[in-house]
């Protein structure tokens, strides 16, 4: 990542045929080193690391945005629900060129007019002919990646009407199918990334849906829990590099009254910036380890969301902060990770989905086995 | 504002020919309505209102970015301090023009490789030949609207060396003078509208001196202080935007369980925005009121300036959160809003320097006449 | 205040003889000198002042605990009260005897088992019997003074069952009346000054309801609301003295490197101490100028509350934080400051329901008339 | 401690014959039970758990400022102490009857008119005679204990003058000694438990001294390193406990509109309380983990000891508010855990020196090895 990766950012930035060339020479180093797909099954070409034993790395491949794809973690969370769920004709056909990064592939859930916070309420719909052929219409918004996109799983009511919980669908969706559009890209806090994209009337064969007909949001709920683990995984990448750029800067700047370093208000955001960090990191690890052994791990995963959310935000923050105008300008990344972390609190459900639903799970287990203090004692 | 300026804001920031016929149309209508230089001096073509009758109506018109210029107040410091430092031959050639919107003109203080909060350690230098023409050598950042105007406003070294105080001169330079260079647009936190300049033996003649040559920091010091409340001001008006934006979505949009409005998680956000607006308005207007007696005011600029900034991110972040994703996309004012208020907490000397000046001020000022509670009681 | 009472606090608060004839003493020499009772009408021994006259010496008498009662402005709310509503047979027997500080009166609304903040649940019961004599049943808790009160009024139901808003009335009741009982001091953070009584068949005679039978609920709003400001006054005078408290102990103070006033971490804690009150202290004035004109500042005084019980608990942390562990032991009033602080943001209904009910009203009256940004520009 | 010691807090708070019976009874039955001196040696009567294996059970026991005395871990510093530095004389005299909870002891360090938080201050004096008995002469405060013990650990200078690091000693004095005197019972924040004492020219014999004299700052920092995590210990069992009285309040407690559990403002609090337990705990445990690892942990004591301050009065402060005014009263615990959360940002070294010590140290060992993002790519 510090040798190879961050140096070619700005490059891959840039976008264009130097970009194309960037990414492709990564990832053909990265092949060539024995890094590539790290958490991938070894059989699609992956390195077979578990969970657990990514964990760590996912940190250090997240510190840059360009990590994952470089490296061939980026389609983990695909890759892993094809394996499961997809029909051997789409397996074979696509699962090992996405694993390879020679296709590349984005998830399409959110939709522009329905609270993104409820599934159920999905306005996407996908109909059947008698040959089983699925027609879908509809539209999708902040889908990361679809403008450079091959394929996309698009989320789609197939039976029934909101708000019922069955009755959607994912189906798989190449993005040079007639009828699919990209609207736009969304520029998210001012920087793009993120697209809009319309179905009108694109068909697709009925082995292109993901999983039994109806049951998405099992699918998708799997899918969300270990998404928001990576996630936070990746956000703590990027608040220590957010760190190692603030204690880089309050070393080397001084002032007339000496080093940045010196000043206790300095001393403060760079405590307060390593407190975030050292005790978000054993709750995203705890769930991790949970959800490594099958727990569904809610409390440990909202708990964590939130924190790596709100971590993420503060120390760019504050690295910000410390490098004064200089951090709000084009020559480093912070301006960057402040956006991601900002945008953090939002992605995945507001962060107040995750309060309330970790505080109502904490209130309705909570034991009532306390003590009163005012029982009388025993004799 | 609503029904000019703000329908115009796409137009005017998507920049090219439309937004220079679109920027001379709410000109030219300002004018015609007799609301043009609302602040500025009616010999100069404004309407004459003291800063305290100006100052509501500098909320309303920061609502927007563009509301200022389109209005006629941008130029407001660059009027004042030429009306009373500059010269006789500067006045007559530049400042009515400046004042009618004809002339462009910027002010350039900070340096990228100098401590942007202590301007005794400017670098840029201008040195005089015998005939008095100044030569002036030096680069200077983060300087608003240097790509588009026709003149600017230079801090240099004339005389002694840091960290003097003495020995600062303000040089008028027009942008067309061979030397100057606009090196690049600076995205603060991935906007535009900031530039980085660079002066490679630039000449103006002696009468473009503002002010007694030296004495820079006297004729910068009230500049600053001005256009810290005008600031404070303006910042009120966005935050009152985003207040609006806020509120109109809650009231708007409607999940499984109701609107928005309805939960307390959305409220408590309301009621914090609330409550920023209304403590932070009158700590600027004590301030405004100061100033306009003639006082300097540090204290009370000092506070305004600190709270009116984290009162910006704060309701802009606030607001965000209620729109959920939309909130972070380019169809709201709100992701600039947001930038602005981050900026807020650096831009004009990062708050870490304002709360340590108060600070000190306060306990050097503060009167040691408290009766100790342990003395004996009166006989 | 610093002259007198503030000296003899310690030997208010040890109790006893010495207590009372200090009180007295400040009493007499309080009336004596024309400052008794500023907000008192003129007819009843006071110095007639409006509230927006009083305001700011509400602020100073609030700094000691002592200083509502040793200047005789304490029994405010209950003459204002009384003087409006009560029969002329009680106004005769009591108002002037309680405006002189002869007998003191208190307030007694909240019980034990019932949510304090729905009157409408209220528990305690009154019945008439043919000669139209009350008897009151219940019990009731925090109410500040009962101890040593003379007079206590008593909200309970009088007719319907809880939770109408209409049957509910005041009483006033003899502490002498048989069944009258005080249950216990209660301590609030570990400091007495409140009280648990009951009422166990407590006869009252008709003319002592204040107020038309079945509609104390106005007459409690009327009361609340003034009080609110009035205690947001008082904590305002506290905040002050914590921050001068701090102030003195930050210059006298000196370590190994220096005054703790030199030290930025003390400076950010002086700053934000300083920034709460003199933002909350235009909030509580605005409410007391919409109250004094007859609005019911509704918003207002929910701001004010908020805010101003916020910066009690803010300011006096603060200033401990700056005595080290001085700031904890007994030789200053911060500890008591602190506690004040911390119960005001439940006393008088808890800050959420403050939150939420101002930000439905913001919600509310939110004028739907912002102009889309996207709107199409004017021709 | 759920079924023992709790049911009894209010007997032994109250003090008298009753509490000594009561404490007196507790400990004869942990001894029984042999959970006396969990982390006690076998060979002083204790059960030997090493400090990871009774991390956890110091959690338990510290639910209740009583546990450590009830179960005999309370002396378990200065038992170390001891065994470790005092001489042979003095572990036979007093160390197992100290034990044993026959004979209490303290540890008196903070002075009166010297700033707690630099020990080479220290005023207190002891010299010695011909035949080597100290002399001790001063005072000193803040002692938790002291009231009630047999012997007491003081530091005092016994050579050299401030701010000499050397030349500072440990000497055990006996509180029966001629000169010992208790000044005062301390309130802190209003409560008692701390003591203020004087030492007017007490004599020690020579084998009283602690440790090698004049090296004090040694043991003492060591002390000082397993305190701090020890207390962190009991702050998390304090913070569990206002937890759990938290969740039942709000899962019992009904409004007019149902439960405080169903309320998004209090779900807020119990999520928040929830996070800073879940995210100090395993800080905690990182420091027990490296200190038993022989590691002088200062970075993690550093960062925990403030995690765990600040977690302890924000779960306290949001219990009483989740129970209303009935949390700022005297029948539940609350009271007394908010009192202890804000003395824990004090005693140990006020936060501001932790943070500024582990920031300073933090930057100090920040290796300069990130790689420029502006670096030329590798070829």
């Amino acid at each position: 990542m510090q040798q190879r990766v961050i140096p070619y950012e700005q490059t891959l930035e840039a976008g264009g045929p130097a970009a194309r060339v960037a990414r492709r020479r990564l990832q053909h180093d990265a092949k060539h080193a024995g890094l590539w797909g790290l958490p991938l099954p070894v059989e699609l070409g992956g390195q077979g690391l578990t969970l657990a034993q990514y964990a760590h790395l996912a940190e250090v491949e997240g510190a840059s945005d360009h990590g994952p794809a470089a490296l061939g973690s980026a389609p983990l969370l695909d890759v892993l629900m094809l394996s499961r769920h997809a029909t051997e004709a789409v397996r074979e056909r696509y699962l090992r060129r996405i694993s390879a990064g020679e296709l590349r592939i984005c998830f399409a859930m959110t939709e522009p007019d329905t609270p993104g916070t409820d599934p159920t309420l999905t306005a996407t719909r996908a109909t059947a002919d008698t040959s089983g052929t699925w027609t879908v219409h509809g539209r999708k918004w902040f889908i990361t990646g679809a403008g450079e996109a091959d394929l996309v799983t698009v989320l789609a009511r197939t039976r029934g009407g909101a708000p019922e919980a069955d009755g959607l669908s994912l189906l798989l969706v190449p993005t040079t199918a007639p009828g699919f559009r990209v609207v736009r890209e969304l520029s998210v806090l001012g920087t793009g990334g993120q697209w809009e994209i319309a179905l009108d009337g694109v068909t697709v064969p009925s082995d292109h849906v993901i999983g039994p007909p109806g049951r998405a949001l099992g699918i998708a709920g799997e899918r969300l829990r270990l998404g928001r683990v990576l996630r936070c995984l990746r956000w703590l990448g990027q608040a220590q590099r957010a760190f190692d750029l603030m204690c880089r800067r309050a070393r080397s700047r001084t002032q007339a009254s000496g080093p940045l370093a010196d000043r206790q208000l300095v001393q403060q955001l760079v405590f307060d910036a390593l407190l975030a960090i050292r005790t978000t990191r054993p709750l995203v690890y705890e769930a991790v380890t949970r959800l490594a052994a099958g727990d569904d791990a809610r409390t440990e995963t909202g708990l964590a969301k939130v924190a790596a959310a709100r971590m993420l935000q503060q120390v760019a923050d504050a690295a910000i902060q410390v490098h004064g105008a200089a951090g709000l300008g084009p020559d480093t990344v912070l301006p960057g990770l402040f956006r991601a972390g900002r945008a953090a609190r939002l992605l995945d459900g507001p962060d107040e989905l995750h309060i309330a639903a970790v505080a109502r799970h904490a209130l309705r287990d909570h034991a009532a086995t306390l003590t009163p203090r005012t029982a009388p004692p025993p004799p």
